[in-house]
């Protein structure tokens, strides 16, 4: 077994530059590098619906939009599989037998699942029965394609520990079958989180301060220049604060020694602009341009596939339709593995 | 939409005559009457597992002894469908989805899943995830075969109560697809629980107190020999108890008028053999005597049947691969009607 990585998002929206920065940039970049055996994509549609029942529509929608995310961003079909969760029932056999192998109090000890309870809103007992049980929905999404190697923030580590424990517990108990998971996290700080445009600690589609992947140059134009930056620095001439600005942020995560030569040949790097800054004696107005024009140049060619891609919204299905098929057949002889190592395999 | 009808067992160890008279016998009589569109027999061999994880060959090993146990009994594959849980993938699809129209607290609060954790002496929070869970795997195997009808004791009208409420919520969330169940209750009190022979309240293997409907003729009459009866019964003249004996509530479950005439004609009926033994002269050996008789008439034609059956165990799992894929037929109608609903059929 070589080295297999999966990855995936809850469709519950379209994506943003949040997730782009945290983690859609490194997927490219691993498939592109190709440095493994395998790669997973997927939408995780069932996990979205455990704490959207009610609201299917949504995660319908944002099947399409994520798709054409993934796609648009360069994630390639013939470099990885892309699929969505729910297409693979295989996942949800397997959710099952590992339920029978963890302690309802392991799963409420798990800090990330406190977390997003509390995100969430949902008051100590109202929490759906599925929702809670997602960090098993989630080892089974691992296990079921014997993933080695899961791109993820560190918050997730928690989550990747409750997946291992499975593993060895199913295999103690049954046989080795399942394969245990490492984490791989992101490389830089500033890859991990990157702030809303309102300098607030998160992107959030409810709180309004999103760029989406799939804004128009003309829309991300107006949020760059809406930025939240330095309230302190009110005129030109006062020094500037690059902390906790969050055009300074955006430029960490994305500006290079090129794109001045290419944007803005006055500095020869963004701790020469930054110096300025704080200095004194630099408009906001000018590092917005110069973020915009830094952020257009990886939106630009995603807008042009876009395009490209919304003309036939049957093709995209048709992708995720053969991917699905060969992360089913992956998933299925899993599950064979599985059921004969439980001795469930009756009539095999 | 008819009357379907679905039971079932979990498949941890052989079937006794507690079985038998609580489900069972019933189970044939409704086969035979055959005022029902649809019968479904099942071996619930995911819910056994999730009390029993670390021991699937216990479970592996019952499933055939079940299997021989119901078509001994009379259950008749072209009449009813015999069915595996563990070989119906779409069975986990559906929990997953309706785990999530359920809180924690609800499913913490059902009655009989209070009692089930407290008998397997689960301490507070070491309970199986899974186990925990198992209300909503049971709502989807009556719902995913649209059954209407479930006979069951009225320790399980709780269970009943929860898929009601989950099909309500479905059908209201998404469309009208699943099916509200009604339990259908025993006829007659004698019917519900059959003690053990010992006396105690219930059957159970741990406790040593059961006849098994595989047991020789040798074996029942060891142990109706050794029936606890009435301890104040010490001579023969003595006047003596029919209430808590166990050898007169087998009688009552088990005796007709009809055996009388066969085997003891000096009383007409069981009404006449209670007031003598009641008054005093009746030994406790004749009573037992004529309880082996009685009990034989229906055993002795399923050890029968079982000595023929047993020539060819390859056979047995054949009727059960024909009735699970014959369920699986409709279970993966309704999935797909479920998915539709829940606007996650992409490819379709």
């Amino acid at each position: 077994m070589g080295k297999v990585i999966l990855t995936g998002d809850r469709p519950t929206g379209k994506l943003h530059l949040g997730h782009f920065v945290g983690s859609l940039r490194r997927r490219v970049e691993l498939q592109n590098a190709g440095d493994y055996d395998r790669m997973f994509v997927f939408m995780a549609d069932v996990q979205a619906l455990t704490d959207n029942a009610d609201n299917p529509q949504k995660i319908r929608n944002s099947i399409t939009q994520v798709a054409l995310d993934y796609l648009s961003a360069g994630l390639d079909p013939e470099k990885c599989t892309l699929f969505i969760q729910s297409q693979i029932p295989e996942l949800a056999e397997l959710t099952t037998y590992l339920m029978n192998l963890i302690s309802v109090s392991r799963v409420q000890r798990n800090p990330t699942v406190k977390t997003e309870i509390k995100m969430r809103g949902f008051e100590g007992e109202s929490i759906p029965l599925g929702f809670f049980c997602y960090p098993v929905s989630q080892a089974a999404d691992i296990t079921l394609f014997k993933a080695t190697t899961v791109p993820a923030g560190e918050d997730q580590e928690p989550m990747l520990e409750v997946t291992r424990e499975l593993v060895n517990r199913f295999n103690n108990t049954y046989g080795p079958v399942l394969v245990e998971p490492n984490i791989m996290l992101p490389e830089n700080l500033t890859a991990r989180r990157l702030p809303g445009t309102d300098g607030k600690e998160k992107m959030s589609k409810s709180l309004g301060n999103c760029i989406y992947l799939s804004d128009s140059a003309d829309e991300v134009w107006q949020k760059v220049r809406s930025m939240y930056t330095d309230p302190t620095h009110l005129n030109v001439s006062d020094p500037g604060h690059v902390e906790g600005n969050a055009v300074f942020t955006y430029l960490d995560a994305f500006s290079t020694d090129e794109d001045f030569k290419n944007f803005w040949p006055e500095y020869q790097n963004l701790d020469e602009l930054k110096d300025h800054y704080t200095r004194g004696g630099l408009g906001d107005m000018k590092c917005k341009k110069f973020l915009n024009e830094v952020l257009n140049q990886y939106l630009e060619p995603m807008r042009q596939r876009r395009a490209e891609l919304e003309k036939d919204i049957p093709e995209i299905y048709n992708i995720l339709k053969k991917g699905t098929e060969a992360a089913r057949e992956v998933g299925a002889q899993t599950m064979s593995e599985v059921r004969k190592a439980m001795q469930i395999d009756y009539f095999g």
